[in-house]
């Protein structure tokens, strides 16, 4: 288990970004949303934030990127400050073992949504903040800004202008959840909140960075305790058995550290007490996870050994 | 992450079993079976096992239990070492949602089980293993004295007939998987290993010296290479997603270690480079998994500070 | 086979309404919404309207009560004049096999609703006509109106905006099908109309005498051709197979006529080529069928020995 | 309603065949099991038997052929006979809304089959006969040998042999059963009545004069009384909710009455009070009816004018 730090360089990455290239036109972009479709899907990138601020990167790791579900992340970590235990009321914590916006579940356990990172739960977490915070689109950009140490982060309003024209399915979910009174606000409202935090955009250097709190016992960059030790193990717990939708097996099995990936093809993975890492790839694999992406992980853990488990 | 080995003492389990005989008669024995349901449930214990062989326990630690469910961690591993990655045909390795019996996945995924530690799955293991080995139980019997270093391991036949007596719903998932070309010796005959393999009985000392391997990169205490070092990271991350049936997110919340749990009220639990731990209580929670054991694991990581995330 | 009409009088009805009137407080006034739940729980009507007009009554028959889910039938019979055939484009003409308002099946078969007397299928029916008629609500009302000739039938808007503050999952169910394509205007728009059509109140002899062109080969009491011949028994088909939500199998069973229910407590049943009947009373089965009325029909057609089976 | 019955003759059924067989090609002959397979798909017949025992046919009438589903309808009236109400402990009465072997609504009902006529439920039914009845294949052949007077009528013993070594998910089936307590024999004994039972072999003449009881108030033609006329109408309901898995809601909007149809190709419908039919040809839809049996049924019944509807 001993990590070897200086083995973890740019180069390192460099060369694994040369190799992934030879997978490309192997997935296929997201394509549910316009917005989404029109990306140039020829792009890698990968970023690793040591503990201690340093960062070591490759390919397109400056260019930002739709965080789409990564959102999800930062969303559930205002949420757990806010409300702390009682955030659980009505959330779950267990893997759902379906698509992530499945209905067939939430109807099966009466509006509860399985965890915070597939769709309904994350839908549950917004509206959960919905009733505690004025702004929160404006409050959540804020907060990446300052753990990013970036002032640029913005919000792509052409992207969530889109995201909310095809929010049917998203909708669905909402008001199941609100018929079984589990979902206290305006729909409209909060919906139009999420698809305002999916088209949030951030390059890998941004999100490494901005996850930093996650690999040092909840401290960000910046020195900010945005989590206490225990809450910062438990929101990677949940990202290792939940991060990567019905994928999460998987990714444990393969890449072995706590993820979380977004359809704009980004995933972010935490190597606790060393680093955080995030690569991003647009085309996405049939579970809805960076084709290219996976595979960077999954040869980065294996070259240095590092596996949690 | 810097773990205190010196404060994992004989007497802290002593005293966590202290705290934790205030919880006896919350929960309920297993009573599917009536062999099962007449063990005395005023019984805890807890064993340690570290890397170097030295075990520390408290309790009831040398009493021997019926292992259940625990035995499809030792078949995985048969199977993984028979099979290498051809194993994974027909068996998944996703988190299941479900209950550890439900017959609906199986269905929709078209009788390929999700995981190798729900019923179904376990028991494709067993239909693999039948095809290659010629006396299975007798097989895995052997391996367990020798990893735990105790001759006097054995299978209650007792426990094994009543467990075949009341097994329809594990033919119907063996058949179900039949029907789907995933299943191929006579359902009879491997139903029958699955229930003699159920029914071994063994102590939280054996069984924390019996998956010693887990934590020491697959190097059981005899010197014997059980596994890879990539293999046990992997079977380490199965059972981080899907070692106790559909509460594998809450353990992974409080806990924070990978495990496997039975019916019997065992669960065994790994610390990657350090230790291999089993408790034993045989009250279980809604979920099916040990009261008082899941509450001893709890309490004994947070202690230590000792989550893997 | 040889119904005998003289046998179908005032005091066979009375005489049935008397004897029901010992079930009374067996079933459960539908409570979901407060509006409904305040209805008097004691009252029981009927009434039979022969194709030649003739109306025999008993009890309640003249009390108007809010006609729910019957509606489904008048708006069904609309939508398949104004479209034919295509009608059954995006709906299906199934029985279910779940509860009325259930979203896995809906789910599963991609966003078709399994046939229009389900919610769904009801609001898609909903979503046909909005694309078609001006005045959805007041159109029906007037055909109902004329049906009836009774010009007092009207809208509860009390119970329609209740039934709108609480139509969360109806919302859900009508995003679900947006969300596959299989619904075109906007939800809000649409789910008014379906309240509002749910909240028209009429008499049990109103709704015998607005369904009796079911009985007489599509022929209204004033003459008119609501439908053709072969439609009219196709309708007839669509209620006896899928009329009863759950239960439509055992109203066949026991009944043995075509039927359509509501949550009101009003049953409507078909006797081909003699007679429509219309039930009443408030408390409800389990299944969300009218108690009572459904033992009324039981009753009355196994005394005249009427089931079309 | 007036029906013409001078105009059902055996030109007219001749006629029928004559268009059909511009359909041979566009379904597909049964292939689950290799018996059924080798059938020569080019075959059609229709017979109609009327109450008084005359029969009109055309085209291979004559020819017998598997009965499969169809004994399902045998086998429930001869449990009626048995059980009376008490049968339905154990057995719904609804359509099922899913495909004839499905294992989820199972599970989700508890052991509890929908309805007598997909394959879980005619499993029930087998294990009732098994507890009552000393050679159950024996005697439903010689009381269809009585009801069509044709001492020929005999099972197939190969196809019952083929039928059994494919029998996986039934076995599934009927195993789920035993583990909620609902089905009491060996699985064994009462899937190779179950087996021996569908491979029996009749033909259309066969088959629509061993019905005409359920046409006839429950008077078979020899005079015997099968069913009481209740029971008879409430066999036929059953028939009309659930007799074509599901496809009974379209058979009903479609033909408009009560039938039973098999894989081998074969359909039996009942118009009550005058005449039972059978129609046969091996190539089914994607539902697993007869394409052109049910083409024949929607086309005889359309030219009469004779839904029950």
């Amino acid at each position: 288990m001993s990590f070897q730090r200086n083995r973890l360089t740019d180069s390192l990455l460099a060369e694994l970004i040369t190799e992934a290239q030879e997978l490309l036109g192997q997935g296929q972009v997201a394509n549910y949303i316009p917005a989404l479709a029109q990306v140039n899907p020829q792009q890698i990138g990968i970023a690793v934030c040591f503990n201690d601020g340093e960062v070591v990167a490759a390919g397109d790791a400056q260019q930002p990127f739709s965080i789409q579900s990564i959102s999800k992340l930062f969303t559930l970590v205002q949420a757990i400050n806010l409300y702390q235990d009682e955030l659980w009321q009505g959330i779950g914590r267990e893997p759902s073992g379906q698509r992530f916006n499945s209905m067939v579940q939430l109807e099966t356990d009466r509006g509860v949504p399985r965890n915070p990172f597939i769709n309904a739960g994350a839908l549950a977490i917004c509206d959960r903040l919905a009733a505690r915070q004025s702004a929160p689109t404006f409050q959540l950009i804020e907060s990446l800004r300052k753990l990013a140490a970036n002032p640029q982060i913005h919000c792509n309003q052409r992207v969530a202008r889109s995201e909310l024209a095809h929010g049917a399915r998203n909708a669905a979910m909402a008001y199941l959840m609100k018929a079984f009174d589990n979902f206290a606000n305006p729909v409209d409202t909060v919906l139009s909140n999420y698809c305002h935090h999916c088209a949030i955009e951030m390059s890998c250097i941004d999100l490494s960075r901005a996850t930093s709190f996650l690999a040092n016992k909840g401290r960000a960059l910046d020195g900010t305790h945005i989590l206490s030790p225990d809450q910062t193990t438990r929101v990677n717990a949940l990202m290792a058995t939940c991060g990567l939708y019905d994928a999460s097996g998987e990714f444990a099995y393969e890449v072995g550290l706590p993820g979380k990936s977004g359809v704009g093809g980004g995933i972010i993975a935490i190597y606790p007490g060393h680093f955080s890492v995030c690569v991003w790839s647009p085309e996405l694999n049939p579970v809805g996870n960076s084709l290219i992406g996976t595979w960077l992980l999954e040869s980065l853990t294996e070259r240095l050994g590092i596996s949690i488990y």
